[in-house]
């Protein structure tokens, strides 16, 4: 059946705090399709808990997560509903989580999947709210949540209904788990997760939970799928051999690759079921406490009216006005998704697991998870640096910790698991830009102390840089190490390398340090070493110093595999030497050849805005005096082309918000195209005025507002900041701070 | 490689409470091959953990597990030695438990059981020690245990060295566990169990365990078995799709149908390690409570000398004088092998798991399990009311829990579960027979009301006696129930039925109750619609009382299939009327056809020794005026052939203990043939005196010596009780237990 898609406009609560409602402008269904990754299930902002209808496994489907790599559960154009699962992942490229799944049918009691699962149809979503009709049971379906537990109604008609947990099903590759039905109101449990992407394949855990229901069942039962069997063995267990037995009345735990459990009622009239599910990664008794302290009694329509409200609490941060309702929707949703991960991971009680360990440990702040720092480096924490500096400041108190708990700052960290997902030292980066930013109120010897380690070799090796002693030694990774398998993408890893040398340099200055700073701004400008001359390409090359002859700057896009290059080819990472332009400009003999190469990259389709590399790209323009103008151009063009309020409003994966915070720089005009380097370029404004409400803890400033002033085309005449024009297209992020006003005065 | 088979007969322990070791007349070897289903493994009286080499499942194995129906963790002539099982059912016929699985090896850490098993040697086994040489890793092994712990001894040489805990590999076929480690000292964990027999497929429960070690692991490390993955992630995960993964340092919990763990050692000079793990049925805590309770700090010897010592407390209830070392071996272990099961299944602080719903209970005596009645009612429970009446006692009190718990009388009750395995009723029997030897201290009223509900057809269906209905109406089970598949075993079941009703109607003249005594009489008589005047067999007959054709009393023998018969043949049940003999042989209309067909069944070899419904039969000859003398020689002609010191020394399945009570009683020359009727049968016993110390609690002496006197022959010639000659060959247990001399004159 057709999916009927809506997007909930109508302002349904009054605000206390503010006087707008800014979550009208989110539509949580931009980006889940079209490989954005994103869902449209209800969340709180940063929650470690999304309640998210399960699409993607089974059924007439046309994303199945088994049949392609994918790594969402819910694909907007798929119709096979199977549940709400309440731990996720938002705008990933690997599948993990989707597990702790529960489902609402009517009549009898069926357990598979495949046979019980429905088309949805009314489908709706807005921050912290997802409704939709079921159709195969007429059963209604609202779901909301706080930071740690979620909350669904489910109004049944008259009749035989089930609530089933399915903990077998998940978008994880994982199995395992552990089951308890406690009562006839209450289940706990734990499932296994992890692995995410397999580079670190021994990085499993448990999610745990507590289930209450707001009314007794009138039978509880679990599910268990028994091993198949040969031999003798197989001719006594018969027909169940190998297939899953329900247990009726089981108040004890029941474990094992693939379980569920079944709550069934007998309603003599239309009956609403709560369904609260509180998660947490320490303990299935903090899963309890998170469940009690933030849902407990609140009824359905309470949680969602606070959900509603704390999203609005964090957009209305960010203050727009002009624009078409669209284009706020594009920027309000962008502004949401940078606000799903990191996500906290700490418990009601303050406790998380340990990286690594899992132990218990305490934190009086938030402990965040799920950082993709390859992506988030480059622009999403400099977001959160200016508008949630507060986030940004426990971001990078977890990175210490984890430094503290593990040896090694994170690389792509989830739920305390290191993935060692992509390449290059991100967290260095992160953390040298927020110091340099000023939000400098952490433990900056530890940083440093932390950082120094990633960046030289260590015994029994450095798993944040491999091959870092002989980009050392050569200043680049030799493509040979690439060749002997000892990493991925040479030229790449070197180019990461270089940013993050170059972040150190910088914060190593700030500190003092110079003879780190002299080091690493030696180290970071190895990438003219990579520069090809003839071809202006960074190009793998032998540690000889002869270039890897099979070179072709087409090959790799599309994420297909490319000797030298991550995620791309060569022309995606050819210029992506944002700390050094004007270097760079300069390595390429004149800026008439670099320019040609910049509009040779855009004109041949060789950008690509559904990664990373290449995102700043189109504010390389302001690099160049009198191409100024081109880089609103490109920007604007993009924007409109790869962001829209559809469902494949964005241009791939999110990437934990990465792309979205594209959006949102871009959508203002000031984008840190130089990771850091801690400054803003500047563009056209979508907007007539933008306002960021600035946090006076941090900023003496409490309020900026951009404006967009003067002409109706998209070219800069000046730019002014309190009324003095500032002198080219760059603000450093001390004046933005302590500006009143930016205004963008275009002819 | 060779077994050396080996039996400790030296005493290495004085004791302080008996003036004899009795242990050393223990042989825990017996029974372990020809489907004895015994094991040589430690454990204490009636204790919930035993600690068993498990030499069953893979390897170069003539009995493997899954190749055929093997109800064992230990065969005897099997050479593949993969660990020690914590729990164990001993002498029973379908496979379980046989889990919590601790093996040593040394070297590089392998997983994989069909690589580090190993052969043994220098196998020795006592009451309570169990020791032997692990080839393939020169490692010394010593085991003893305490009633909920059990605790191993194991000398590593210099080097690497690993302890292996296997929640994957299990006697059961069940799957699914939890482990944790909770430091480098100790681990915890759950593994499912249950099904037995498959009858019930739904009674599947986790079995808990602590595990601590004496020495601090240098390293540790969780084993998950991944499961298969088919699609795009296969790819991504490679090489360990499907496989085990090592996850070390992992202090957290893991669950999987297949995991384990790895302490792993490197020991400068060759050291011994003691491994202590603790056991329950309600919860991990528990099972921490219980190893701390009873091992603790207490090392390795003292835990063996104590588990002897109680072995020693058991066994001298009953002391012989006379007879070679071979026949108190063949006794002593016999009365070992009765001590084993029911066995205790209360933790220390007297918490159980509630039957059926594994709600935790309390209770102040001893919570049995383990109840295979159909085998018990016959012979073990006489036993112990004799000789044991508290624990009798507990054990009956433990039925009448069971039915407050759920609702009816055990049948083939296992840690909390009804596995419904064999047929009839023989709760009611046990419970009868229980209070007519005056063993009365129980709610008799309750046990009556207990007795009654599965006498009758119950709304729902009556699990105990299936066809009760058809039963009461037909005055036997047709065979046209049998055939439509409403149960098993017409004839057989009947029987049964019999049986219990004669006890309940003996029961109900003991409480007064004349209307049922006459209803159940004459329900007890039924067996004679069942006897065919022609064949003089008891034989499968249609509800309108024509005989169901297609009859051969010889089919059926060996466990084979056979309309009418339960695990037997018509020979089998033939005489299985214990309960009345006299009516029996009048029946046969003759004496002479009586004795012919009692002679011509053991003459054509129809007696099977191995199994339960014609283990009376030696006895029947003490019915028939003459003829009594047979019965000696029966009884020692087939106590010498099938019941001896090697490890085929039981006939067949031990059946908890019911081959072994009858080993017991009949060597000492006293056999309570006919369950309900309150005495024993009189043959002439294998030693020269018999001193059974009465508990005097329970029975007003405070002991009895079964003496044999007179000639060498094995002729009675006279029977005194204190000095008075008894009339014919049957002693009531009132008598009995009230004498202080049983003497046996021979001629």
């Amino acid at each position: 059946m057709r999916k009927f898609y809506s997007f909930v406009v109508a302002c349904l609560f009054a605000f206390s705090a503010q006087a707008q409602d800014y979550t009208k402008y989110v539509n949580p269904f931009i980006g889940t399709t079209n490989y954005g990754a994103t869902n449209p299930g209800a969340i709180a902002p940063r929650g470690m808990v999304s309640v998210v209808p399960f699409n993607t496994s089974g059924g007439d489907t046309s994303f199945e997560k088994d049949s392609g790599w994918l790594s969402q559960v819910y694909e907007y154009t798929n119709t096979f509903f199977t549940g709400f699962s309440h731990v996720n992942l938002s705008g990933v490229g690997c599948p993990d989580l989707g597990a702790v799944i529960v489902m609402p049918t009517t009549g009898d009691v069926n357990i598979h999947p495949l046979q019980y699962g429905s088309s949805l149809s009314d489908q709706k979503a807005q921050a912290g709210l997802y409704e939709a009709h079921i159709d195969k049971y007429n059963v209604d379906a609202k779901v909301t949540a706080t930071q740690r537990a979620g909350i669904s109604k489910f109004s049944f008609p008259a009749g035989k209904a089930n609530l089933l947990l399915n903990l077998g099903q998940a978008l994880s590759n994982e199995s395992g788990a552990m089951v308890k039905v406690v009562n006839n109101q209450e289940i706990e449990g734990m499932r296994m997760v992890g692995s995410f992407c397999y580079n670190n394949p021994k990085t499993i855990y448990p999610v745990y939970f507590v289930m209450k229901v707001n009314k007794k069942a009138d039978k509880t039962a679990v599910w268990q799928q028994h091993k198949y069997n040969d031999g003798p063995e197989a001719a006594w267990m018969e027909a169940y051999n190998g297939q899953q037995r329900i247990i009726e009345d089981a108040y004890y735990p029941i474990i094992g690759d693939s379980l569920g459990t079944i709550f069934s009622y007998d309603f003599a009239e239309p009956t609403e079921l709560e369904v609260k599910v509180g998660i947490s990664y320490v303990s299935i008794e903090n899963a309890r406490k998170n469940l009690e302290a933030e849902i407990s009694n609140v009824p359905f329509d309470e949680v969602a009216k606070r959900a509603k409200e704390r999203w609005n609490d964090v957009l209305s941060t960010i203050e727009v006005d002009g624009g078409t309702d669209d284009e706020k929707t594009v920027f309000y949703t962008a502004l949401y998704h940078t606000m799903i991960h990191p996500n906290i991971m700490s418990d009601i009680n303050g406790e998380y697991p340990e990286a690594k360990t899992r132990r218990t440990k305490h934190t009086d702040g938030d402990r965040y998870t799920v950082f993709s720092l390859w992506d988030t480096y480059r622009n999403l924490h400099q977001l959160m640096t200016l508008a949630y500096p507060e986030q940004q400041l426990n971001m990078v108190n977890t990175m210490l910790d984890i430094y503290d708990e593990t040896g090694w700052l994170p690389k792509w960290e989830l739920n305390g698991t290191e993935t060692f997902t992509m390449v290059g030292d991100p967290a260095a980066i992160v953390v040298a830009d927020t110091y340099l930013r000023g939000l400098d109120q952490f433990d900056e010897n530890k940083a440093f102390e932390a950082i120094m380690k990633s960046a030289y070799p260590v015994e029994g090796g450095n798993p944040v840089r491999p091959c870092i002693d002989s980009y050392i030694k050569h200043n680049y990774v030799p493509v040979d190490d690439e060749l002997e398998d000892k990493l991925w993408a040479s030229v790449s890893t070197s180019q990461e390398y270089y940013v993050a040398d170059f972040g150190i340099a910088q914060f190593a200055k700030a500190l003092g340090k110079d003879d780190k700073y002299k080091e690493f701004s030696e180290r970071a400008d190895g990438y003219k070493k990579l520069l090809d001359p003839d071809t202006k390409f960074l190009r793998p090359r032998y540690a000889d110093g002869s270039w890897y002859a099979d070179f072709d700057p087409n090959a790799g896009a599309n994420f297909t595999h490319n000797v030298g290059y991550a995620e791309g080819n060569a022309y995606q990472y050819n210029l992506m030497v944002a700390q050094d332009m004007p270097g760079l400009i300069k390595s390429f003999g004149s800026k008439k050849v670099f320019i040609n190469r910049l509009d040779e990259i855009f004109d041949t389709d060789q950008f690509d805005m559904a990664n990373e590399p290449d995102m700043n790209y189109p504010f390389i323009y302001n690099y160049i005096k009198g191409q100024e103008h081109r880089a609103t151009e490109r920007v604007h063009e993009l924007r409109k082309k790869y962001f829209t309020t559809k469902p494949d409003g964005i241009a791939g994966n999110d990437d934990t918000g990465t792309m979205s915070a594209w959006v949102v720089f871009s959508m203002m005009g000031i984008y840190p195209d130089a990771p850091a380097v801690p400054h803003y370029t500047i563009t056209v404004p979508e907007f007539d005025e933008v306002t960021i409400h600035l946090d006076k803890k941090f900023w003496d400033n409490d309020q900026l507002v951009i404006k967009k002033t003067g002409g109706k085309t998209n070219k800069i005449k000046s730019i002014k900041v309190d009324g003095k024009t500032l002198k080219g297209y760059f603000i450093s992020h001390k004046d933005l701070v302590a500006a009143k006003t930016l205004e963008i005065i275009t002819y």
